[in-house]
């Protein structure tokens, strides 16, 4: 790619030397040559008195397609909005698809957002209002009106005619969408299969009746799980009469898979991973400290059960060798099996039944990790301290322990999900912390049992 | 979807009762009406018996659609070939996409793969073989050779006209791909913008020639950022020379996103978190032992550094109380540095400059949460104990141990880049693992100096 972006580099100082020298013509020749992502690019370049120059060179439709292929989170959007003519942005938002529209009109305070709606013929404005209303993470937040619709009783030849119309503004006119007289949604046709028809054919004798689609509310991900498995460029929209509200398109889901694996990654790791570059060490700290002032406050309660052993401690000092290796490799065996657990989570739903097999089946691999780990650290601390009765007890704890975070790691977000909460927030950290009490409490249990048995030995 | 799988299990029901009766004609018009994802999804609840049946009754170009929706790493797929008929599976692989068919051959053995394109004919069998040879991780390895190109002195009206004998094998005709006099990749054009055009319109003159292309041996992860940019539905895929060789859909893009978030995620937890259902406690536990055992080997020496302050610990047990606080706390602190470098890593290239300052800026980050948390151990530690010397020592001694860990975490994947590794191996477990060394060092080195300070306080 390194040579792609040379070029496109190159092509921006052209650009900026148009910019300066007010030679319009050439700058909108090249400018709009190029891809309306490299467009955004170039935009994202430039300071406030060169964007400024750039809105009297550009109309708002032009102006709209770049904005389509903008980042929605971007934090100098809003920005944006605000230092251009009212009446210019409201065009462009108006210009853009309605997905992305209300998208970017959501990072807005609400008086600019009416401000800008005001501007905008009513129908157009009310549309807006309608989509802002859908929870942003919902199928209704994510999808679009900008479709293609005919009543099903249009016949092939009309229909490519037709399309012609819808191909500007429309977001995708690979699939057709098919409604009854009361607008319900009765078939799908790909223009794929269109093309082949002959002209004279109706549209209803050939269109696909078999509708998968989804409704306004569902989840983001579970559009994402049906893009996946039926491989859909786009899916439509219904509400709870089935009548068509919209359409979702590839490129929004897999914006979504994206953000839905970052979230999982921020949660394994107890922290959002989305920092912004330009957040200096303060921010990032900032974010970072709740969860680690959390865990540690978490972890006190271990300190204070390690503080109830001192006696136990006071006698066999050799005890606190062993701690951190206990711990940590109790906390390791929970991150995996917490691993294993979401991301299974993420993929199926779970019922009762399957329930109680994968906590059996967890119980089962935690006990034969937790046997085989504990026979390692058994031998391998009974030759090291010459001392099988020490060894047999860090054993011992380390296999109970094992067995105890890995089940801990399965059914903590497990459960979480069968009350409705994101399991993914069940964090590796979180899991390792908690297990680092268990493990502890494990460990010192033992170690009282077999005391005289490896003290002195 | 509870609505449309129980609608869609009344349906699998009835096919079945239509293939005992051997009903070829019911079973094949509600089969064929099915989505080719549905029809896979039947498939799989088949016994081979049934499947049997299933070969007699359907076409291999039938059979072809529905494999063609398939996973590929299905541990079943092999089978599923070897029962067919050899002559019928070598059509049916024909009849899919290349790309599909190719993933699928790539879990046969070479001899069976030889004997089922020995069946084909000859140019399709090297132009299959062409496929396999590419690394499957690679755009060569993701793309497909069935797509729509036409010379670029073709009329816009011609195309559509010619379009149609693409429709039935291209795995996308909204695309074109235009090549000059020499086979080289010139332009590209929508069939959005297709059907807009006059139909007496050259080609050349109208079609896209800012090309966005991906060479044939790019990494999949570099495709998919294409993909998000620009929000393409297809890429073309060229070789050194500039001449097409493929194309990239967003279907297979969709699929590769997936798997690298699994990757990125697995990595995180130390383990494969791609663990099939069906693997048994056994199995499951053979793939997370090696991790355990690997990162239980580097805690031992945690151990024996423990060990080496056995004089300190019998002098003050209450050191052995804060232990676990501090390396678990220090290992959460550089797993939050860790999976923010990966993620970093992951969406941008770092150079020279960006490392010394993200490095920077990560010891920045560690200092101010370090110094954050230090502080409220001191307080909790000096209250909880009326020994505010201690509390310094954990304090300070939990300061310098975040510090550390944080560098760790950003400085180890970024090293691992820069080798050339990924950087997603170098997984939280082993981040909290080492850093117990390095937290377990800096905390008895401190309570060495303190030692005369807060014994016996």
């Amino acid at each position: 790619m390194d040579e792609n972006e040379k070029k496109l580099h190159e092509k921006f100082d052209l650009l900026k030397g148009y910019l300066d020298k007010e030679d319009n013509l050439r700058f909108r020749k090249t400018y709009l040559d190029m891809h309306f992502y490299d467009q955004s690019t170039f935009y994202l370049t430039l300071d406030a008195e060169e964007r400024q120059k750039l809105y009297g060179i550009l109309q708002p439709n032009e102006m709209g397609d770049m904005f389509d292929t903008l980042q929605d989170d971007l934090p100098e959007i809003p920005d944006f909005l605000l230092e251009m003519d009212v009446k210019y942005a409201a065009d462009m938002l108006n210009y853009m698809y309605d997905d992305n529209a209300a998208d970017v009109l959501e990072h807005l305070d609400k008086s600019h957002v009416d401000e800008f709606l005001e501007q905008m013929p009513k129908a157009d404005a009310n549309n807006l209002r309608g989509l802002l209303h859908y929870d942003t993470e919902t199928a209704g937040g994510i999808m679009t009106t900008d479709y293609v619709e005919f009543n099903e009783s249009i016949k092939a030849g009309e229909a490519i005619q037709d399309l012609r119309k819808f191909a500007e503004t429309a977001e995708t006119i690979y699939y057709l969408y098919l409604l009854d007289d009361h607008k319900d949604l009765v078939g799908v046709m790909s223009l794929r299969d269109l093309i082949l028809q002959k002209p004279e054919v109706n549209l209803r004798d050939v269109m696909n009746t078999d509708i998968i689609s989804v409704n306004v509310d569902e989840e983001q991900e579970e559009v994402a799980k049906v893009f996946r498995d039926y491989e859909f460029l786009a899916v439509p929209v219904v509400d709870h009469a089935n009548h068509m509200v919209g359409i979702i398109t590839v490129d929004d889901v897999i914006e979504v898979i994206d953000d839905e694996a970052q979230q999982d990654y921020s949660g394994l790791a107890a922290v959002n991973v989305d920092e912004s570059e330009h957040d200096g060490p303060l921010k990032a700290a900032s974010k970072r400290l709740p969860w680690l002032i959390t865990l540690l406050l978490l972890s006190m309660f271990t300190a204070t059960l390690v503080n109830h052993y001192e006696g136990l401690l006071a006698q066999a000092s050799i005890l606190a060798v062993f701690i951190s290796t206990i711990t940590g490799t109790a906390g390791n065996a929970g991150t995996q099996s917490l691993a294993v657990a979401v991301r299974r989570l993420a993929v199926d739903e779970i019922d009762k039944s399957d329930f109680f097999k994968l906590i059996g089946k967890e119980l089962l691999t935690g006990f034969v990790t937790g046997f085989v780990t504990g026979v390692s650290v058994f031998l391998i601390v009974g030759i090291w301290k010459s001392n099988f009765v020490l060894g047999f007890v860090i054993g011992l704890a380390m296999c109970a322990a094992i067995m105890v975070a890995n089940l801990a790691g399965s059914l903590i977000p497990m459960m979480m999900a069968s009350f409705g909460f994101d399991p993914a927030v069940a964090s590796g950290p979180f899991i390792s912390t908690l297990s680092d009490l268990t493990s502890v409490l494990i460990y010192f249990s033992i170690a009282g049992v077999f005391i005289s048995h490896f003290v002195g030995s």
